[in-house]
């Protein structure tokens, strides 16, 4: 847990944090995006459950806070890419802790119901 | 980014991980607790708007995943305290990743819109 001793200091940055990239799908999206895919429909397959419209809502937001670039390329027909901006590799700890994280976190769950482990 | 070139294998132990303690109030939680608050009302206190309702909903999430315990004082009247769990600790470095990320972010939004610092 951070160190200072003010509790209010300590939750308004991560609230802020969870304000921009909290949520089901943003990091999904970013992780996604990470790897290679670039189309709407590219990353809408690549995240198990999400719909067209969450997706497209989600887009329009990461947008906004100038983590993706959204472009026209001008061919036939017109399509749209999407790419990681710099600012979005500000990231790479907080998705990289919460991936060991959920790794972890996954692992001593299987250890718990170890007769269930398909099912988690 | 984590740097499996599996996208899938490097989305779900995120997904995982924001099950768990992604959403707007578990983290906040979690930090008002580090700080010391063990009563209910204390810890709906130190969160801004979070609701009892919603406050008793995630304090039992919460502790369903092992990450607080509920502790009865018998007491006049009897009353109930919450703590960290040992679990809880292993979040330290996802929070304090959230936390330096979100006080970055800030002064980046603070940067562009110099004249409306205020409000942000």
């Amino acid at each position: 847990m951070p160190g200072s001793t003010n509790c209010m200091n300590d939750m308004l940055p991560v609230r802020d944090a969870l304000f921009v990239v909290g949520g089901k799908w943003k990091l999904m999206i970013l992780i996604s995006l990470s790897h290679g895919n670039t189309r709407f429909t590219q990353i809408e397959k690549s995240i198990p459950k999400i719909s067209s419209k969450v997706l497209s809502k989600e887009l329009k937001d990461l947008e906004e806070n100038e983590l993706i670039k959204r472009t026209v390329v001008e061919d036939y027909p017109v399509s749209i890419r999407y790419s990681l901006t710099d600012y979005a590799q500000t990231l790479g700890k907080v998705i990289l802790e919460l991936h060991t994280w959920g790794i972890n976190h996954r692992k001593r769950i299987i250890g718990k119901n170890a007769v269930t482990a398909d099912h988690v």
